[in-house]
């Protein structure tokens, strides 16, 4: 039977649901900087490149055969595929495929990536209700905020004791953006947020494997059939985030509720969203980002002798696989990164194909880098030397890598991203016109106008 | 970025996962004595009679209404209901219905509802597969036996920290159970169970709200789309639920490995299910119990001066409403619970109704129950004393409810449960048949010939 023990209950949270409901209820629309507006559709734009670029992969082609099983209605795209589901399916399948690349955007406060879950939930209800692309950017921008500040509340512990916060933080965020979308009240906006609560997704566990990008696809379904749900008067705990047994003092031990409520509807946690040029974890981003400018510089892959890093212990404990065999393997080591950085001068999903990961080149030059852990390096840098076959020393010394907050992708170089995504999927042609909907994408009377662009 | 510290990891787990899905993908049928055979029809039916009991709930209606915006295929039955839907909104729905009334299966060891998440899932996929009543049998074994042997190995720390135990638990015995009728073999039945450990359901907090009986009914979504995801190929970690940061080690701090393998294929936790015979929280059966006796022994309302409870601490802190105002409130009311047991000599669903709450004879004799707090009566007993107005004192000792372990309700007192839970959803004629199927479910060749009288 019960026991009734706690671990450092607090009983004294404030009402974190009710505010947090009563912003995304009643928050103006468009209510904030052009900055902010800005870069929500920028969000939005990379999370469409990834999704759509991803729509051949093995997890695509196994959640939607999974799906199929249900029989289920045509009613939302399964963006850069021919099939149409039922939204909640399309919310998960979408989700999936956003994060199957390890490609999409990063909140660096919190490591969450939340266009997965908040927009793939967005964007299938707005295509069955025809939304406007203004209601669409409005939903994202909140949604990410409520999602981004509940894991600013419990970061780094939660993710600390294993969880994949982008799932469980992302459900919060699909059921407010949809709640937004749906257009309900207060009371059941909190009902959402509450049934939401019930449901994290994602364990770390589950790195290496499909099950981690199905974190933020099933955490968009969630959110988005917590919405439907409180919109029919489906009811919640009031106090399902903050109270002793609700969501955040279940899942972690660090609880700075004020981050729930700093300046919120003033400062917006999508402006510190930030957008991956290389296809793999960010750990080793400032590693490929040196050797790309060590081959700018002009240093050769049959000069080098050795490439001599100098990194975060959290880089080889991270990403230390010396002999990768395969793409998914290369992704988890820094070797090949810098490898590729160095001959292609780029670190796309193409760089992490199987072949490239074989190709003898790479192989050979993957066995001449060196990475030796300094702990006066920051995550965020990198000290990288070239030492060539004539004795010179090339030295880099990387301490925000390209895509960091503080050198972010500018939108050129999202469209160069967007267009090695899309093109291979969906054409040439249809990148352009997808990329042209985007950057209007709050003007557009319908979303269904960008939906069926999405599909080939 | 990411951090690396984690509260007593323990690297050295047993392979939970792969003897887990071994144990279910191999296990031969019908391989347990008869008196787990005959449990395994007891839980079935006593869930049926739950699920179709509560077809009318406003909570139905809700879920439903928000189903139906998926416009869901007609693939399987919402049980006392004329709607058919998709199998994993189905699943959904009747692992809601069958947990509204708090009148469901207990394994009393965790305070697991096992058939809830587990049943749901299995019955709807097993009704859109034709599957027979053996299969359904075997799977309802083998899934529960999952998800109450993980709840032994975390129980009670993972209970006392705030999780609902029965989602939290329920999605991993929901997915085994639909991999068992799926045929799985052992690796895709490991990655099954795998995909279903991301996706936890429950907290407590939302108890006394429709959330709460919404978990296993996500529980049930959960693993049965789990059990699709992994039949198409879809992967998971290999080591998802005992890997440091693998489900049990993020959710609980007890972690007794070997529960999930002691006589695994031998003790079946199925055995040690009850059935409620109050549809209110179990902490108060003792009370109800001892004040049914009460009448029993010929005492009447109109005598009593007080009945005076002697109880465990946690009796008042669950349920010491004094004065509920509704049918959910007279829940929460071990005062309520004495009153309509001593005046109805039952505590159904029935004697929850609000207009019973409000009964100014219950209400009356509610103000005279006096219950105190003693440290000496276990959980599971009573000590109560009826002082009537002529000073006669009669008493009665509760040491283990009816509907215990140790008293199970007689197959003809859950055929009476059955009866007050279906009657009046779907008449007499088709509770008597659905009665008579249940009895023999193992013989049943096709379950469709079960559920299509389940239907009004």
């Amino acid at each position: 039977m019960a026991h009734n023990t706690q671990v450092s209950a607090d009983t004294q949270a404030p009402p974190v649901t009710a505010s947090l409901a009563r912003f995304v209820a009643g928050h103006a629309t468009r209510g904030w900087s052009d900055a902010v507006e800005h870069e929500a559709h920028r969000t939005f734009y990379n999370w469409l490149g990834c999704a759509i670029g991803a729509a051949r992969h093995e997890a695509a082609d196994a959640a939607l055969a999974a799906v199929a099983m249900l029989e289920p209605a045509a009613q939302a795209s399964v963006l850069g595929r021919p099939e149409r589901v039922d939204m909640a399916s399309a919310a998960l399948v979408n989700g999936i495929t956003s994060h199957t690349f390890d490609f999409d955007d990063t909140h660096l406060k919190t490591i969450i990536h939340p266009a997965g879950p908040v927009a793939s939930a967005v964007l299938a209800l707005a295509e069955v209700r025809g939304a406007s692309g203004r209601d669409v950017i409005d939903a994202l921008v909140l949604g990410i905020d409520v999602a981004c500040r509940i894991g600013n509340v419990m970061y780094p512990d939660h993710y600390d004791r294993g969880w994949h916060i982008t799932g469980s933080t992302g459900m919060l965020g699909a059921a407010a953006g949809c709640a937004r979308l749906l257009g309900l009240d207060e009371a059941r906006t909190a009902m959402a947020l509450g049934i939401a609560a019930s449901q994290p997704i994602g364990l770390r566990e589950q790195f290496g494997t499909m099950t981690k990008p199905f974190h933020p696809g099933a955490a968009a379904r969630a959110g988005l059939t917590s919405a439907l749900l409180a919109r029919h008067g489906f009811t919640a705990s009031t106090r399902a985030l903050e109270a002793p047994r609700g969501f955040v003092q279940v899942v972690s031990d660090k609880r700075a509720w004020h981050e729930a409520s700093d300046q919120l509807g003033e400062r917006f946690e999508i402006s510190f969203n930030t957008y991956k040029p290389f296809a793999c974890g960010i750990v080793i981003h400032p590693s490929i980002d040196a050797c790309v400018q060590l081959r700018e510089q002009g240093v050769t892959p049959e000069q080098v002798r050795a490439i001599e890093l100098r990194v975060h212990s959290l880089v080889l404990e991270l990403t230390g696989k010396k002999e990768p065999r395969d793409g998914l393997q290369g992704k988890f080591s820094v070797y090949h990164g810098c490898a590729v950085g160095l001959i292609h001068g780029r670190a796309g999903e193409a760089e992490f194909a199987d072949a490239v990961v074989n190709d003898p080149r790479v192989v050979a030059l993957r066995a001449k880098v060196q990475a030796t852990v300094d702990d006066t390096i920051d995550e965020a840098a990198v000290d990288a030397t070239a030492v060539l076959l004539d004795g010179r020393r090339v030295h880099v010394r990387v301490d925000h890598a390209i895509g960091s907050l503080e050198r972010p992708l500018s939108n050129a170089q999202l469209e160069d991203k967007f267009r090695t995504l899309v093109v291979p999927v969906l054409g040439d042609a249809k990148a352009r016109e997808i990329t042209a909907a985007c950057w209007r994408l709050a003007a557009l009377a319908d979303v269904r106008a960008l939906t069926s662009l999405c599909r080939p």
